[in-house]
């Protein structure tokens, strides 16, 4: 696996970086990305678990493109259908009975589908598509880069005065800030998206079972597996979770196989292990939420340390009923904010070295920039030195 | 896997069938779906190689986003790009030195991404993306779903009149009906997609190294699997290659590295194969002609004694350079075209209860339709047997 090194500046806005020049060896002069979200933090704990989450597949398995001509997914495999009901039930952190799960490439592609789903043909115009900032970087791109006469970016909920019909996309924990969010318009006419990427023990207490009418999901937040790009959305609606469903057949008929697979295995390990009262070793989320929580006091530490340099936001503790504790908000991201009318990214990038994503991004002021907390050990202990030389 | 049966009559237009109703067990009342292009006839000669093609993946391999950061594609397997490039090699079929290999969830996706790499923001109207009828059928919508602004399906290639940019898809062997096709708009300003998915020795003599500046291929119709989703480009132009990737990035982030593993697997065993002048048993390609060619003797002999109740399109036999020889083109569908004034999907659904593709979908009269020959064994002695029930 890369490193994550680079040397030159990143111009890209996705969620990933992607290198233009030869990285070099991980040395004290390196430039390091945290701008990306790649989730290297858990590949520890699945090298332990490795035989046991091993999968197997022959070379005749798997060729149809249906997984369950019966099912209004047709694309969707049975098994990680259930491994999905089954973690949620596990994790208490949302409900599916009674809904449609409706699998897509990364939750990225979900989220276009549900775009297209909470779209109609024939309007007078495209329908509004708003997050309330500081918002995801990568939502008006996902939205605009088509430039489809169904849907366009109309920015900041918060702003947002038009009637008619319109989405509202809630990210919580959000990115990039890891607070805890509801939707802000609250308007006749109004469907929103409740992206729970990050609703998961290891981020945050789980507080409720989420309920909402289209919950998104991704595999790669919720275990690290990225690369295998699984994403899922929970739908109360028949008619939205069929229009995803086509979206999903026109863009790229389905999803991989070899990938359900996988992540049906993967999901299925953690619920049995989080069921297993016996279990001696940490389960997943008891393992995400101790390394989560452990970076997040040698972060704030360093902070501290910076004399006002850098300011974190603060998050209150709540009764999280999967650990069956008060627990800490350990968010996947850090939000940085720096010293006013300093320009945050270019004081990390030129001081420390480090390629993190700025404020202007997500839609607010330059004085923040948000860095990622899911990096691999080395990746985040090279963070904290850097991190450290700068002080008020 | 589902055998296709239906209850139900399809409306869905893209290439594959979802079933809407319970299917029942095959049944000489069964209403036989060969719409879709399920690639089931590969089948048998993967479960001989099941073990050979035995893919193992531990549960901390391929986590990151990234494939290789280095790489203009950087989610592309190295392993896969290597073996993309060899099987052409070694099968002949298309030029690859020099060239960008860009894989996609489908050739789906990497049909879209080359609409939009194809296409500029920013311009008056969008892009007119045509193609000679018959086209096959997913293109028109592929093209529409999003009511993009940047292209637009424009229809018949042939019937095309309009200055300026446009892009013209050419399918060779073609989808539906088998012919060898070149461009026909040939003007100023426009950009041509060459979709070789049926380019392979199995369906077509190989008659020379296409050679074209944007050229397309899935690992569904090269091999059978296509429940991996695996599609890739072969581009000359950095630019136009390096649009793609932004594209499959903001769409998905990638592509599945369980699928390129699995995909690399599979083609690197044929390539092998294929060199290894001592092998016993046929290769991949050889077997995939044997059956094709035996499936299409048969139903030539079943079409000869419907008295001109159906008709079937004749093609060149030509020397191929793979096999060495004078081979035969035993395309991937079956375009029948029953007597003048009658409705042929609606003639082999009501009299054959087998379900096809009509020729509307395709762009023609409805004197057409469209079989697959890729279904499994059990259904295409099936359809022989109920096809040869129609006399003139």
């Amino acid at each position: 696996m890369e490193i994550g090194v680079q040397t030159t500046v990143p111009t890209e806005k996705s969620d990933v970086f992607v290198a233009t020049k030869t990285p070099t060896t991980f040395s004290l002069d390196s430039i390091i990305n945290f701008a990306r979200g790649d989730p290297m933090l858990y590949e520890p704990y699945w090298k332990n678990k490795a035989d046991r989450c091993k999968m197997v597949i022959l070379g005749d398995e798997l060729m149809s493109y249906f997984s369950n001509a019966l099912n209004l997914c047709w694309f969707l495999m049975p098994e990680l259908d259930h491994a999905i009901r089954k973690l949620h039930r596990v994790a208490g952190n949302a409900e599916t009975d009674d809904r449609f799960i409706i699998v897509g490439n990364g939750s990225t592609q979900t989220f276009q589908a549900l775009l297209y789903a909470l779209s109609s043909p024939g309007q007078p115009e495209p329908i509004s598509v708003v997050a309330a900032t500081p918002f995801y970087s990568s939502y008006p791109e996902e939205t605009e880069f088509l430039q489809s006469g169904l849907y366009k970016w109309a920015g900041d909920a918060n702003c947002f005065d038009k009637d008619g019909a319109y989405v509202e996309v809630v990210t919580s924990p959000n990115n990039p800030d890891g607070s805890i969010r509801a939707t802000v318009v609250n308007r006749e006419g109004g469907n929103s998206i409740h992206d729970l990427a990050y609703y998961w023990p290891q981020y945050t207490p789980i507080t409720h079972k989420a309920d909402h009418d289209v919950m998104l999901f991704t595999f790669s937040k919720a275990t690290g597996h990225a690369g295998s790009r699984i994403g899922w959305a929970i739908i109360k609606d028949k008619a939205i979770a069929a229009k995803m469903v086509k979206f999903v057949e026109v863009s790229s008929i389905g999803v991989s196989k070899e990938a359900q697979f996988r992540a049906a295995t993967i999901l299925g390990v953690i619920s049995e292990d989080c069921q297993n009262l016996g279990l001696e070793e940490e389960n997943f989320f008891e393992y995400g939420r101790r390394m989560m929580s452990d970076r997040w006091k040698k972060l704030r530490e360093v902070v501290m340390k910076s004399n006002g340099a850098f300011v974190l936001p603060e998050y209150p503790r709540d009764y999280c009923k999967f650990t069956g504790k008060c627990t800490d908000s350990n968010p996947a991201f850090a939000w940085l904010r720096c010293k006013e009318g300093l320009n945050c990214e270019k004081l990390l990038r030129d001081e420390c070295r480090l390629i993190t994503r700025g404020g202007t991004s997500f839609g607010v002021e330059e004085t923040y920039s948000r860095v990622s907390m899911l990096c691999s050990d080395a990746e985040f202990y090279f963070m904290l030195e850097r991190l450290s030389t700068i002080k008020n």
